[in-house]
Parts: C-alpha cells; structure tokens; sequence
C-alpha cells in the first residue's frame, strides 16, 4: 500500500490555513501527539511507516497507509520525521460567553507565531483554562507549529477567533479583564480574581490601545531586582506562563 | 562597496558550531539585537543594506559594508531579514564557583532546542541571574536561533558549559540544588533560598538519573486543578520561568 497522489495532495495542502478552513482538516505527526488527539478528533487518514508499524498499533478501525520512510519525507512537515501522521476533522467550536463568568480564560490580541500559540494551548491546559480567546489576526490554532508545540492540548483547550474588541466591548461587565504592561502594578501585589480574562498580547508590540482600552486591571510582571537594567520584555508564552501560574497559586 | 566571498564564508560558517569554536566569532542579525550586542562584545564586521543605512546608524568607528536586499538575504539566516547582520568576537567567559554560594544561578542539564536556551537566557536576564551552567550537550549558546530568542540578554548573562556531573558534586555543600519533577513537591510550600543553583532538564527526558542524584531540593509546579488530567509537562523554557519568577517573588 501507498499513499497516493491526492492524498499527498491533501496532507501537504494542510499546511496552509485557506485549505484547513475549505477542507475542515488539519494534520498531525508524532506517536504521542497523534494518539492524543484522536481522543477529541475524529481521523480521516493514518499514514504510518512500516517500521512505525513494527512498534506501534494504529487506532480504531481505519484504513491505515503504510509507507517506506522516504515516502513518508514528502508528507511529512517535521526535519526529523517520526514515522505517523494523522488526519483529523476541526472541531467545531462554539464560545458560550455565560459561562466565562465563573472560570479564568486567556484572551490573545495579536499573538503572531504559531509556535508561541501551541505553547500558550500547553500552558492554558496545564492550569485548567478551558477557553483561549484568539483575535482574528492571531496565528490559527491548527497551523502545523502550533498542533505541535500545543503537544495534544489542543484535545482539552478551544481555541476560538473572534473579533476581540466587540468581544471584550460585550462581555458582562462583572468579569475583570487582566492585561500585562510595563507600567502596570505588580502582579504580586494585587487582588487576583478566581474568575476572568487574561489578555496578552503580540510579541513586539504587546497590547493593542483598541484592546488596552477594555483592560481592567492593568498588572506588571516584576523584573529582578527592580530598577536593574535586563531585558526589556519576556516572550509571551513565557509571560502567560509566569501570570497564569500566580492566579493559580493564589487559588489553591 | 559589497560583501566579499570570503566574508560571504565567514558569516555562513558561523552556523556552525565548530566554525564558530575556531574563529571565536558569532552572528547576530536584527537592529536592536545588534545594537545591544554591541554593548557587550566586539563587534568586527557589520553588513548592512543600503535602505538600513537610511534609517540607521551604524556604531563605532567600524568600517561598514552596504549591500543590496538581495545580496543581503545571501548572509542573513532569517526568513524576514532585517538588513543588519554583526559579527562579534566570543567572550572569553570563566566561571567563579566560589561566587555562587551567594546568588541563585541556573543549570541546564542537556536543554537541547537552541530556541529554548535563547528563551531561557532572556528569562534568566530578566529575574537577574547572572550565570546559565549548561551541561556539555546542551545547546550552543552563540548558534544564530539562541542568539536571537535571547533577545540580547547574551550581552549580560553568561552561559558557562561544564561536565554538569562534576560540577555539582563539587560545589560547596552549603549550595543548595533545586530541580523540577513530577514527583517533586508543591514549590509553593516549599523553602526556597535567595540562593542556590535552578536544574532545568531536557525537553523530552527532564533531568537526567546521574544529575538527580545531586539534586537536594524536588521541586513540582503544580498543575490546576491538581488530580484533573491536563498536559503531562510544560515547555523547559515555561517551566524555567515559573520557578524563577516564585524564587524572585520570595526574595522581594
């Protein structure tokens, strides 16, 4: 068996957002991740090495294509490919803002690279946040770099894309809007709500003043020591880590 | 004026770690990285573009070499080039252990993705660690992905590259060495010191059988809700910011 010439189509079609969003699909490579995700995602397509095949059992009943490892190159994304790659149907996902009252949700204006977006899935799930709130210019949640780097998170977190100033504008007023800035208050010194939204924002530029505007409690995530001259930011994913995991702690 | 084959070689070369061991020298690329590198190292050739030059200034008494885009994107190593590539003299870095006992620095115990070091250098300028102690087949600190994710906090941390083994076990006993683990306990009930040595694992592995040994200090980030089945590990680079930001938020 073999992969043919319009399932190579397909999967390396898959690696731009236009033909994700027509075809309703998007792909994945890995044994972990694969597995992962098809806990939440339907398959459609297993392509597998028959090494691959030696060591691991493919899942459900599905057609599985095997491959020789050279074949597998051409539809692979990965520089070191791992030997199965799966097909899975997007979810679809539908944002109930009722219920946003009661839990913490992370809201993302602007964050550009798909990598920085798998690993803020990955850091939503760790800390139980059930909802990542994207702005429609973000990176697409099933960009081939952020299905990777969200490393099956993206089974447990949804993702959505909304238009984020209507969004944020529309949201009932009792849910506190938490964004970081360079002259916001120490995060360590504020009251930190059980519930509410976390906005951050684009790797260089940080948060809109569209989206700066509707921010409610503006929070500072302190450098040390203070007033010492470091670098001037940290990378976002990082920032969401260090300001997701104090909320955390102060709910324990 | 333009760049020459043999400076066409260099900067290419300097991909490569081992070109980089021989020559001393490293590449930076991107205005403001290039700039604050040049607070710190020897800068000793600047290739910039012709529209660079327009809005830039180069520094120093240097002499410049002003190429076209296109003979700009033959040195660059990003997909955006910026128009601005250095090329800087290695430091020549020792590492004082007696200097330790008295701040918190940290460890790198096989960290291998240079995009990660780069993250976690950035993250270590930023809570003011001054010292990274990479294990010997950690990442190279000077490859052109960590020089750029470290967003030019090179220019004031140094990263030091030991046989990790030896290194701890020959530290003074009174140094406390504190590591992440699955079964480590809550690091927020835990005694953190204003010193001590951080070990942060590989990506895939954690901290390695021989290293944990050394460890006296199990430390776990906490997921949320604990029990609940989220992801099974944050990124070294997320991790190694959390950690950070708790013993920091302590010592304030």
């Amino acid at each position: 068996m073999s992969v043919s010439k319009n399932q190579i189509k397909l999967i390396t079609g898959l690696t731009h957002k236009k033909f994700r969003d027509e075809s309703g699909l998007f792909a994945a490579e890995g044994t972990k991740l694969v597995y992962d995700l098809n806990e939440a995602f339907e398959c459609t397509l297993l392509v597998v090495t028959d090494k691959w095949l030696l060591e691991n059992k493919p899942f459900g009943n599905m057609k599985v294509e095997t491959v020789t490892s050279d074949e597998f190159k051409k539809v692979s994304n990965l520089k070191n490919p791992q030997g199965v790659l799966a097909v899975f149907k997007k979810p679809d996902i539908k944002l109930d803002t009722n219920s946003l009252s009661s839990k913490l949700s992370l809201a993302l204006d602007e964050v550009q690279d798909p990598g920085n977006l798998g690993t803020i899935i990955r850091i939503a799930d760790w800390f139980g946040i059930k909802d990542v709130i994207c702005s429609e210019n973000c990176a697409d949640a099933f960009n081939p770099k952020t299905v990777q780097a969200s490393m099956g998170a993206l089974a447990r977190v949804k993702v959505h894309y909304v238009n984020l100033g209507i969004f944020l504008n529309e949201i009932p007023a009792e849910i506190p809007v938490y964004g970081t800035f360079m002259d916001g208050k120490d995060v360590y010194d504020q009251t930190l709500t059980e519930n509410g939204i976390i906005v951050m924002g684009n790797e260089g530029n940080g948060i809109s003043p569209e989206i700066e505007k509707l921010v409610t409690s503006r929070l500072l995530i302190p450098n040390f020591p203070k007033g010492e001259v470091t670098s001037e930011s940290l990378n976002v994913s990082v920032a969401t880590a260090i300001v997701c995991a104090e909320f955390r702690r102060r709910s324990k």
